[in-house]
């Protein structure tokens, strides 16, 4: 075979010496053509590497039965089990899930979606990119009646649902339980840019030392792109501080892991020197020494729950009331040994 | 808008009050159509929201922009390297990626091979499901003339490359480290089903005893998922042993590291009770305590190379020549505490 040529329904038809309006029809079952007709169509079709004609056949269908996924960025098992609930979900409807990720960069996030538009997804599912400042780029799939969902880094529109967690009282949560450890001077290891995530956890913090009538200090906040590497970084902040904290709040479990680790090399003990909560609940948490106190939010629950309504959406295509559109997942306080100054 | 109404060359015709065929020329750049016309010919279309029609488009230019990668599961941070490397590479190149995941499930796999397919994928990266006995669903692209690598979980075939790293040779060093470090009685634990690598390690294991005068002994070998739970199970697998292992090789580091932690739960001191040695060098293996000796071979560059070989194929579709067809890529021991019983 050529492969440089690709197979028309007019090829089938020579090969079977019959028109090229039956050869289509017969591939789109077509009352018309005979059975037998048809079921040689389809042989050949399959022999000869015929590939559908998706705009023929979406115009017919609607439908190429995949859904699209937009991440920052896999790197996580929060992501990793997001996907695996949504899969479950997409596979139990018959749907095939593809994905793609951002880096965080909302250039690239730009391209993919463009990218995922052109390849007819029935329905989107988006986590936006730490960059991203607006939902634009997502406007087509809005107008064209595609179901878009957003979850985790959510964008508010009135037709796109968005199921996130309710960061500013997690966090407040975390940093008030500090507090009650004995922490008085809590650093907080967040993000350069404030991404609505960062920003909410950001204001839980603030809120918890106001609330207990601790000063917020500027020098105690450590912004970083809360890598591994920023994690070692921020502990070499820490260390060379005159005065330093007795607590750290770190935005994610990743980086909040190698600062201890970090810390805990040049000798600082965690929790009786400084006690340590992260967010997330991610792997390392528990495997770490010792163990990290963090936030729990299920990203497989938040998967699931994202995939099912988007099914829903795709099932059903009338307007759904606004109440809809905000949902809120339950997330939990995991307290274990790296905050328990008081045993 | 109509949502369920697909935008045509006809309808843009018709608000610029021109012909269709004139519409598609001023969309495919024909030069027989004046600048002007095309101008308002593609911003009609962009506001009115058409799609790209990817047969026509793709019979011109044959060239969707989008590479395909089918993994059978995201769930490690091993992948989630190889796929940031794959990025990277495709990224410069001007590509976009699309990933999908078999879950390890062959059945899934021969869907999202078909998924690819129809979506006109300019190239295909794969590492087999874990139950894969086969590659005929991947045999379209090859006769389609369409790139396809292989990575890590390959297939052996003339006109696919396919990059993996010696995992006999690999597995045979640290099952022999163990030896060097006292241990006369190594566990092993291993899939259930084993794919090529999994067999490959068990291989080196094997070779490793043999040439070191012990004996392979049935009763060592546990056949488990390698999940983090199978870990825990075999830990109580081991634990419940008349004559316990002094040394346990895992096949992959999340088990291993749940494993550890388990034995360490009840009482075991690693590495001077049981020596542990895992395979991937998993972000775990560095946080656990003692860390984990374990195989190194870098993702990141395993997914560049395969993205380069990948991207070589388009840019030359003329054939490679067969010694190219099978990479090996470095992979090192690393040793840390868990296997140091001698120091």
């Amino acid at each position: 075979m050529d492969p440089e040529k690709e197979i028309t329904i007019y090829d089938i038809a020579k090969k079977l010496n019959i028109s090229a309006a039956t050869v289509s029809r017969g591939l789109m079952d077509h009352p018309s053509v005979n059975i037998n007709t048809k079921q040689k169509v389809v042989e050949a079709a399959q022999e000869m590497g015929y590939r559908s004609n998706h705009l023929a056949s979406n115009l017919r269908k609607k439908k190429s039965n995949i859904i699209g996924i937009i991440v920052g960025n896999l790197n996580s098992s929060f992501m990793s089990n997001v996907i695996a609930g949504v899969e479950k979900v997409l596979s139990e409807a018959g749907y095939n899930l593809i994905i793609s990720q951002s880096l965080d960069s909302v250039a690239k996030e730009v391209n993919i979606a463009q990218a995922m538009y052109n390849n007819r997804v029935d329905g989107l599912m988006v986590s936006l990119a730490y960059e991203t400042e607006n939902a634009d780029h997502f406007e087509s799939f809005v107008k064209r009646g595609i179901p878009l969902v957003y979850f985790d880094r959510v964008w508010p529109h009135p037709k796109c649902p968005g199921i996130e967690i309710d960061n500013v009282k997690a966090s407040y949560h975390i940093t008030d339980h500090l507090i009650k450890q004995g922490c008085k001077r809590i650093a907080h290891i967040t993000a350069f840019r404030l991404s609505s995530v960062a920003a909410d956890r950001y204001k839980g913090y603030e809120q918890a030392l106001i609330d207990n009538n601790l000063r917020v200090e500027e020098d105690l906040i450590l912004r970083t792109q809360l890598t591994l590497k920023a994690g070692i970084e921020a502990a070499h902040t820490i260390l060379a501080m005159a005065k330093r904290p007795d607590g750290v709040f770190v935005t994610n479990d990743a980086c909040a892991v190698s600062c201890m680790q970090e810390l805990k090399r040049h000798g600082i003990r965690i929790p009786d020197d400084i006690a340590f909560a992260g967010f997330n609940n991610d792997t390392e948490a528990s495997i770490i020494e010792p163990n990290l106190t963090t936030v729990n939010y299920k990203g497989y629950d938040m998967g699931e729950v994202a995939a099912k309504i988007l099914i829903n959406r795709l099932n059903n295509s009338e307007n759904v009331s606004p109440a809809d559109n905000k949902l809120i997942q339950k997330s939990e306080l995991v307290i274990r040994d790296s905050s328990l100054k008081k045993k």
